[in-house]
């Protein structure tokens, strides 16, 4: 008979893999917990529409979507980012705000296979909603950095560069482009670190020939990498829309001083993002070396609320998929190695003996102790290898003569020193070995 | 414009429903890990023919199933047990046996809406491979009990029913009945509590009338509740399997005694479950009152890794559910209220102390303090009482008085009292306040 195989780009996670996700999880957890974001959840089945009406008729063919047992159409979740603003736009007006929130949760695309891609993956989404200042993506940048921090990662490791599609198209529009073009050439923008001077082709195509001038200008705009050039750069257009980003610009680099975060975070025109809903500043996090993916991403989306229906509402929010992270981790030589040890292994001579040693064992688990035991009659010589191999601290011996002495022998597992103690002792004086630890 | 609705059956778990969600994973988490358990997790998305093999193709009408983008039937899965069962038999020769595993995961069924019933919930499954011994049982049970225990639930609140399918069959045949009549009498013994006498209707349309003396033996089979009584049914047959079950059953019950978990645990045979895989002792766990559905079921399946193509593996598991486990929890008044509190509140003066502040900020929260502080400026007054409700016990007070003096105000939430500590010393001193707690 065949067996059956995961499905492709799909993924088991065995102990050893799990202990390594949870790893993440938990630090990303305990992280965004001493910033004040609540965790909430959401259905991995969602209506079709929800992703059409965010990013368009176009993303069908990326997402595991079909036509369910009622005739709806509906999608696996390729992303939190409209769910979570559906949840905060049916109850905005009884939420707190600013509404700081965060997830972790599993995402599916229906991608073509590639090395280092599978079908589906970990993000650790946070969001504020509410909050249309710089404040907000202080908080949030403040935030991935620790996040990365938390591992071990340095600003040797990774750093986050700072961007602003808003400023983008203020300064295009004080170039004198009109929407449409502004939106070609920042697609352009985008795809330059891959492309180069073949990402201006598509802009080309559609609207004809940029002017040599002007292309010269976004060139030196999307390699800015100071506040100062950028100043220098907007310092002959008056437009108060200009002057009002570059003030949100100075705030922000700013509270990130203030916060010690220089050195993580670079000015970088040149990232864009792709996704077009954002509408002010973004961010990309990467490794230094410039090895692998991006790390995170984000930013601002003021519109996206608003756009499912409901009251407009200011939202930063951003994302760090697993699977990168955990591939920097792993290079960087900081991802532990996870072993599960029990505290305490019970060697046990016969079945008499064993109904004896059940009372201890359960005792010693509803106190929160690790105890392991053979589920079969072993010899002791064995059973004390396993004991050792378990990675147990102490033994706990239940012989034929122990118990008619009306004793449980205790052994050291790391020196091998030995002590008996009376039967009804046995869960107070392994509470003292541990705590004594 | 329209506004996006959840999906029919599908949750959202907004902060407060989240946290008690994860109050019921984390106090799982805590009591498999004293047992000494291994955490897994598997795809959500799995070859619909997995389930067909498992349980029968009518299983498709309770699925969400559909044909991916490359050809595939798939679905999302309705359970744990088939995959995980893959999982191990897939490494079978290289996992060290007993193999214990757990998991915390979602799952889907596309059913009609009842009250109280959703299209997907989420499990907590346990399962012991490679162990063919009421051992296996003996730990499960355990862990089942404690399980529920460690949020409070005692012996008044809960009880675990134990049955066994495999007595059942050997006794239907001890009887003369043949496989397919014992089949029969089983599903109708299954749905004997919610029908009555009309449970035995399918079984007679099937194969005819039952014989009304074998009926009153099925009759007080299934009343059966206590080893005595079983043993004394029992007594006019010499089968050797009879005597063989016997015997499990005695050292099964002999080792939850041990265990000091007889008072939780009632011999019932009228327990058979439906599902047509278990191969031996079956269990449910229900609570006292009987006002509500299962809280957990399982059983051994030791055919079920052979069945998918793999080597034989004897195997033991159950699930509990989260639905109904919070429902007994909320109806005991065991179900804690969640308060996301802070520990530090930032009261901030002005923009210039705002900078201040954050340097301090971001050192507390990396140090693992939560720390709040208002993201605009607000008047001092307001702040205090910010700081107040949102219940955390210490604020900072960053004044421009206190920062001229080289200081930060620190007051005490619970008892007003107030002192100045100097710039440097505000991360010692908050971190002595809370180990002093």
């Amino acid at each position: 008979m065949a067996t059956f195989q995961t499905l492709p780009g799909f993924r088991e996670f065995y102990p050893d893999a799990l202990a390594r996700r949870n790893h993440l999880f938990r630090l990303w957890r305990q992280t965004v917990h001493t910033f004040g974001f609540a965790e909430y959840d959401a259905p991995v089945l969602e209506p079709l529409e929800l992703y059409k009406t965010k990013s368009g008729d176009e993303i069908e063919a990326q997402l595991f979507s079909f036509t369910d047992k009622g005739g709806r159409e509906v999608a696996l979740r390729p992303e939190m980012t409209p769910t979570v603003c559906r949840l905060v736009g049916e109850k905005a007006s009884s939420l707190k705000r600013p509404i700081k929130w965060f997830s972790i949760a599993e995402f599916y695309r229906y991608e073509r296979m590639q090395k280092g891609r599978g079908r589906c993956f970990f993000q650790f989404n946070a969001d504020i909603f509410g909050e249309p200042g710089v404040e907000a993506e202080t908080e949030l940048i403040a935030l991935l950095t620790q996040c990365l921090c938390s591992f071990g990662l340095t600003a040797e490791d990774f750093f986050v560069r700072l961007s602003d599609r808003n400023l983008w198209f203020y300064y295009l529009e004080a170039l004198g482009l009109d929407d449409a073009r502004a939106r070609g050439i920042l697609g352009a923008v985008d795809r330059y670190e891959k492309l180069g001077d073949d990402a201006f082709k598509g802009y080309v195509e559609q609207f004809g020939p940029l002017d040599p001038a002007l292309k010269e200008k976004v060139l030196a705009f999307l390699q800015i990498k100071s506040i100062d050039v950028l100043e220098a750069t907007l310092a002959p257009y008056s437009q108060e829309k200009l002057t009002a980003r570059l003030s949100d610009w100075k705030k922000l680099l700013g509270n990130l001083d203030a916060m010690g975060l220089s050195r993580f975070v670079t000015v970088d025109l040149g990232v864009v993002r792709g996704l077009a809903y954002y509408t002010g500043f973004v961010f990309e996090a990467f490794d230094r070396k410039g090895e692998l993916r991006a790390l995170a991403g984000g930013g601002r989306y003021d519109n996206l609320v608003g756009k499912l229906g409901y009251a407009e509402m200011p939202a930063v929010g951003f994302a760090i998929g697993d699977m990168t992270f955990a591939l920097l981790l792993e290079q960087r030589g900081l991802m532990p190695n996870f072993v599960q040890a029990p505290d305490v292994y019970a060697v046990i001579g016969g079945e008499k003996e064993r109904l004896e040693a059940f009372a201890d064992i359960h005792a010693l688990r509803a106190a929160g102790f690790r105890v392991e035991y053979p589920m079969k009659e072993v010899a002791f010589g064995k059973q004390f290898k396993a004991a050792s191999e378990s990675g147990a601290k102490l033994a706990l011996i239940y012989g034929g003569d122990e118990l008619t002495k009306g004793v449980v022998k205790i052994r050291d597992l790391t020196d091998r020193s030995e002590h008996e103690v009376p039967r009804a002792q046995v869960l107070a004086n392994v509470k003292n070995f541990f705590s004594g630890e």
